[in-house]
Order: C-alpha cells, then sequence, then structure tokens
C-alpha cells in the first residue's frame, strides 16, 4: 500500500524540477514553510501549502506529524564503488605517515590489493559486506544510489559485481543503480596492451553486460597513465551504441580534457574534475553533462577540492557524490559531505542540497524520477531532527536524519 | 548489579594507565588479541588474555560475544560547551558566504546571540536540548563528557548552567564534568571593565559555584581582546584556592603566552593552542598541564589546525575534544574528530585513541578512574563494527561505535 501523509513540515524542500538545475537557479529550492506531502501507493501524489484541506481520507493513510521538522527529498548518491572485498585499513595509516605509493604497493597495498579480495570472494560474501554499507548509507538519507563495478577487471568479477548489486537492488530498500566500470584500472595482465584492453572490452564485455541488462550505464577512469582521451572515447560510444548510458572518471589528477571528451559524448556526468580546465568547465556549462564533484576522496587524500564555485558561477549543472570505496574514499558520510562542500567549496547551503537531491538525480538520468517533492515522482523523503535545511551544514559533521521514507514507506 | 563478560573481542584496546601519556609513549595501545574483559558491579574486575579460564561464575553475568569486534574504553570529551539556548544555522551560512564579524553581530549573531537565548530559556527547556546531545554523543561512543558554563554571564544564568549540567549527570547515561567558566566573555555590561569583572568573579562568583559544588574546574577564555595574562592568572589562582581545578582556553588566536601560564599554574588542561609558541610547548612538555586540542573548531572555521605533531614529539601529553558549541564548532563528530587528527594533524591512529581515551580523561583530572580498561576503573566500554581501532580514521566520518557499555550496563 505505502499510503502516507507527513502533515505540518517545518519546511517542505521540495527542490522542485524534473531536470538537473543549472547554475545560480541551484539555490532556488523551493521551501514552503508548514507544508505537507501525501504519498499514495509509494508514489508523491500532493505537495499542500499550510491550510489546504486535506485531499484524501486520513483512514487510509500512516500520519506522520512533522512539526519542527524539515521535509526533504531522499539524497541521490551519484557515485560510489560500494561492492568491494576485503578492507585496507593498515594502508591507510601507511599513506596517512607519508608512505610512498611504491612502498604501498610492494606490501601489497592499492587498488590490486581489493581486486585480489574481490576476485577471492564468493557472491554471499560480497552481498553480506554491501548490504551493511547500504544500511548505513540509508541511516544518512541516501535512498538512490549508483554503484560501479571494477574491482574485478576480468570477466567473471566484473559481472559478479554487477550481479550482486541486481540482487542488493531487490533485497534493499534503497534503489540501486548499476554501472559498468571494466576500465577502472588497467589490469596487471594487459599492462602495455592498453589498446588490446579496449578493443576486449568493446568486443566482449560491453555487448555482455548490456545483453545482461546488468548495469544502466558504463565508466572510465581517464587518466594520464591510466585511459587515454582516445581510449575513453572509443569505449564510451560503444557503450552509447549499446544503450548503456556513458559516463566518466575526469581530470581528477591532469587536466587531460576528460570535461570537454565528456560533453562532447553527451555524458550522464563527469566526475571529480579537481584539475578540470576553464575550457573544460566552459564545454560542461554549454551542455547537459552534470558535473559531479567528489570532496570527501579530496579530503581523504589531502587533495585540492574541485572548482565548486566556478562551475556554478560558469553555468554548470553541479551534483555531489560521497565516491565511497575502500582506498581512497572510505566513507559514505553525507554530513560531512555538506560540511566539505560549504565550508570549504564555498557552495550555498541551498546549492548543496540540489547538488545532492534533484542534480545528483540528473547525473544518474532519473531527474524525471526521483530527486524532488514533485506529484508524480516516488516517494522517497526524509525527515530532519531540526526544523532548516540549513542545519545540514551548520551541524558539522553530524547525522542529523531522524527518518528515511523510501516509496510511502518508513524505513529508518 | 551490572555485571558484564565482553568475550572474544578481536581486539581489547586497554590504552593501560592511571595517568595521561607523554609522547611517543602514546603510541602504545596495550592491544590484547582475542582478549576478553569482565566487568563486576560496574567497575572493571578482569582484563585477561586469550584462553584463560573463567575467574567468575558466568551464571551472575550478561555476556556478549564480540568476535570479529574491537573493544575499546569509552571516550572521553574533556571540553565542550554542551548546554545552551538556540541555535546560529542563519550565522554560519552569512559566515561561509564572507560576511564580516562586525556584519553579523549588527544583525544581531555571534555569542551575544546564544547569550541572549541562555538567559531567557527555562532551566527545563535546558535540560530537555541538552539531554538531546548528549544522546547524539553517547552513541558516538562518549562516557563522558566536561561541560562549562559561560553563555549567561551573569550571577542567575551562569548558575542555572551549571544546575543544567548537574540535573543532567543524574538523568542521562554519560558522567559529566561540569566546569565554571564565568570569563568566557566579556559581557556588555562590563566592557571596559575588565579588571572590575575578573574582581567580581573573585569576590562572588567561584566562591559562590565553589560553595554550592556547582563545578569540579574553572576556566577563562585568555586572549588578546578578552581576557589578559594577567587577568587569567588572578582568576585562576583564586579557583585553584577555592579547590576548583584551573583550566585555560589558551593561544588560539594570537600567542598570548597562554601555554606557559597554564603550565606554571599547574593547570589542568590549557586548550586551543592553535598559536602556541615553541616556548608554550616546551613548558607544557616540562609540565603535567595536557595540551587539548579541538581540531573540528579549526576545520569549522578554517583556521590552520594546532601543532601536534611538534607537541608530541616534545613530550606533551595530549588530548583531543570536540568543543561543541553552537557558534564555531556545533558538532560532537567522533569520526570526524579521528579524521582531522589523522589525515590533517598527522597523529597516527594509536595516539589519536590514547589522545580520546586516557589522555582526555587525564585533562578531566580523572585518570585514575577511566579513559582505558584497567582492573578497578569503570566499566565505560565500547565495541566497534570492526576488528580493529584502525578503522576509527579509516571509515572516515562514519559512526563505527556498534554498543556503548556504561558502568557495565549496555547503553546503546
Amino acid at each position: 500500500m505505502h499510503n502516507l501523509i507527513i502533515k505540518n513540515a517545518a519546511q517542505v524542500v521540495t527542490c522542485s524540477g524534473f531536470e538537473g538545475k543549472r547554475g545560480r537557479e541551484m539555490n532556488n529550492l523551493g521551501v514552503i514553510e508548514n507544508g505537507t506531502v501525501i504519498v499514495t501507493g509509494g508514489i508523491i501524489s500532493h505537495v499542500m501549502q499550510q491550510g489546504e484541506p486535506l485531499p484524501v481520507n486520513e483512514a487510509d493513510y500512516k500520519v506522520i506529524d512533522a512539526t519542527g521538522k524539515a521535509l526533504l527529498p531522499g539524497f541521490v548518491d551519484p557515485h560510489t564503488h560500494f561492492v568491494f572485498g576485503g578492507y585496507r585499513e593498515e594502508e591507510f595509516a601507511w599513506r596517512m605517515r607519508g608512505d610512498s605509493y611504491m612502498e604501498i604497493m610492494e606490501r601489497g597495498g592499492g587498488i590490486v590489493n581489493t581486486t585480489r579480495a574481490t576476485r577471492t570472494a564468493t557472491e554471499e560474501e560480497l552481498v553480506d559486506s554491501a548490504r551493511k554499507r547500504l544500511d548505513a548509507m540509508l541511516r544518512l538519507g541516501i535512498t538512490t544510489v549508483e554503484g560501479k563495478s571494477g574491482y574485478g577487471l576480468d570477466r567473471e568479477t566484473e559481472l559478479k559485481q554487477l550481479r550482486v548489486m541486481h540482487q542488493l537492488n531487490d533485497l534493499h530498500p534503497i534503489d540501486i543503480v548499476s554501472t559498468y566500470m571494466g576500465a577502472h584500472a588497467v589490469p596487471e595482465e594487459w599492462k602495455g596492451r592498453e589498446d588490446a584492453f579496449i578493443d576486449f572490452q568493446i568486443a566482449e564485455m560491453l555487448p555482455l553486460v548490456a545483453g545482461q541488462r546488468l548495469a544502466e550505464a558504463a565508466d572510465i577512469f581517464c587518466e594520464k597513465g591510466v585511459f587515454t582521451i582516445d581510449q575513453s572515447q572509443r569505449y564510451l560510444q560503444a557503450a552509447a551504441s549499446l544503450g548503456l548510458k556513458p559516463k566518466m572518471h575526469a581530470d581528477e589528477i591532469i587536466p587531460l580534457g576528460g570535461a570537454e571528451l565528456a560533453a562532447e559524448l553527451h555524458c550522464l556526468s563527469a566526475d571529480h574534475l579537481l584539475q578540470a580546465s576553464d575550457e573544460g568547465i566552459s564545454a560542461l556549462a554549454a551542455s547537459d553533462t552534470v558535473a559531479t564533484l567528489l570532496p570527501l576522496t579530496a579530503f581523504s587524500l589531502r587533495e585540492p577540492y574541485a572548482r565548486a564555485r566556478t562551475m556554478i558561477d560558469a553555468g554548470c549543472i553541479v551534483a555531489l557524490a560521497t565516491d565511497l570505496n575502500p582506498g581512497s574514499s572510505f566513507t559514505a558520510s553525507v554530513p560531512l559531505l555538506f560540511a566539505l562542500a560549504c565550508i570549504y567549496m564555498q557552495l550555498t547551503p541551498e546549492e548543496a542540497v540540489t547538488a545532492f537531491t534533484l542534480n545528483s538525480a540528473a547525473a544518474l538520468g532519473r531527474a524525471d524520477r526521483i530527486g524532488s517533492i514533485d506529484p508524480g515522482k516516488q516517494g522517497d523523503l526524509l525527515l530532519l531532527q531540526f526544523p532548516s535545511y540549513k542545519f545540514l551544514p551548520y551541524h558539522v559533521g553530524m547525522n542529523i536524519v531522524e527518518r528515511v521514507i523510501k516509496k510511502g514507506e518508513v524505513v529508518v
């Protein structure tokens, strides 16, 4: 059933819209004070001002009194690697004390460590550990999450990761958007034969993933020393021709022109962008490609943050994501994400909210279904302990999500 | 009753000791693998290696199987201002966008805002809002917290704040250590008459607080434009002569010599220390005064962090605290505290754990009773979701505390 009335919310922060918001438009949250929201059969049916009479029979609905609390759309996390085997807590301490990447690799650290553990893990083990991560994300208000493969880097393990996400999408309240990322790194066995590896992806892996409907999108790590602009273009064009929506890890370490390529290929999103050039930012601003920023990774690696202010002022559609992964950013801390966005990237609280709801939905091609409180959208909502969304960055690093509602059902 | 056996913990992180640890000694956590801890009548009675036979009758105890989980002493937060009226979420957004302190003051922001709201609030309102903050702290693993008055700055409100803490100490599982901080700021009505204000503190307030046993410690904001070294010395010496343990807000904004004064006066702790001079650090290293660092405040204000590495290498007893308050640091995020300490202040994970357990207990004069897992100490413990304390900084910003035990009773 899942009929729900949430009444008298101090603020209904609608984030109203059916596509990503661009530039300063991100400040427009469409807040309704003392508003009421009705979810009927899992779908938002009414968004009401104070004083409007109830258009439904209250007896058919569960009712929550939200007096003194702000109501928001569920958060959408559009970039994570949440399915993986093993942990790298030792490596974290080594990295913090300044050990070099090479020293860490020699001791068995780095992505190779995760690849080995992910290859070894059974499907059940991966479901089990990933489910716990989803539980934590749900408590933080995330109701839709993207997850990438890319820790297998071989046929079997890549498909295994995607199957795990498929299973979890059925098992867990969080909606999972699966992205195939066979081109996450160059596997040992293909070192020096990157073009042939991309050929293998195009000839075998992408058709296999698309044929089995195991993913909605395809992603590649376009970076110096990983995959070139040319290789990325070939991979993503092949993916698109098979119906997989293209996404890119772009301009994280050096300005390689990833942002420009993403715009040219009409990618759903270009992600990271710490080193995106002025030209890259202009190209994104002139396109519908979402600029997805990952400040938790920059924080964890002590890197500079992406130029969010420049991007917004240029008119980009900016989204935020956690980048949860076992290496560079083992965190899904939504509160820290808001703190970093507002304290260290100079987003306004309003821009940060848009970036993690409507715009992050757009980064997944789902802004028509989720990411705002509009009639017709999925009943994914969250209630804060406080009367305003402004407490999200202000209560620094603290989880202030009190209840989470998924398709009209209270799940936290 | 409160008899509890926690068996087979992947790690018992004892932090063993009965006084603060100094310098590199902070790395010694005394970890026991697959250990068992017994709490009898609320007090830790046994700390056992793997394989030792149980020295008590299991039937008289509640038993927790801690396989795969790390057991730590409860966290001790030695510097907060958790009792206050009102919130300043608007001001946070103004500050982030770069509005000047004067502009914010003119709009009614700053400490004056909190002082007004705290004076207006009833004792019940203050108990109610502070209790919610304590609930959040407890879920993060904090089992003892220091709280300061200092948002009244008049006789009645200062006493009210201390009474609220006294009540909460009875009502809430967290132990509360009350600190009188009538000299937190110069109140409007005393501007320009700071010496007379200190005279008033010494003649009336300190004897009143000590006489009513409303606080264990006294604190003062020693800073350019607030209270001088001379005023701080007079205030703290008077406090000490009345049995109130001296503490100081020292060298936060400019190097005024606060660290040196704290060492000279045998203060329990000198807090903040962002600008402590080399001489100040040497003085602390040669003393028993704990250097209490507050990285969440520096993070929230975009300030540089205190020179933790220098202090530890010099042999200081370094502690960490949240500084929870409604203005500069509205956060009790223990996970973010660990992340900042290890990623941005170059503490090892081991040093960070010591700094927020045994050494923070020392900063409250309670290292003989709490802050480690040693027979004879209070049964304040916490169990992590993961097998190692190394996940505390590694799972960046995420609360990984699964259970909290207070005096042998499971409270979370």
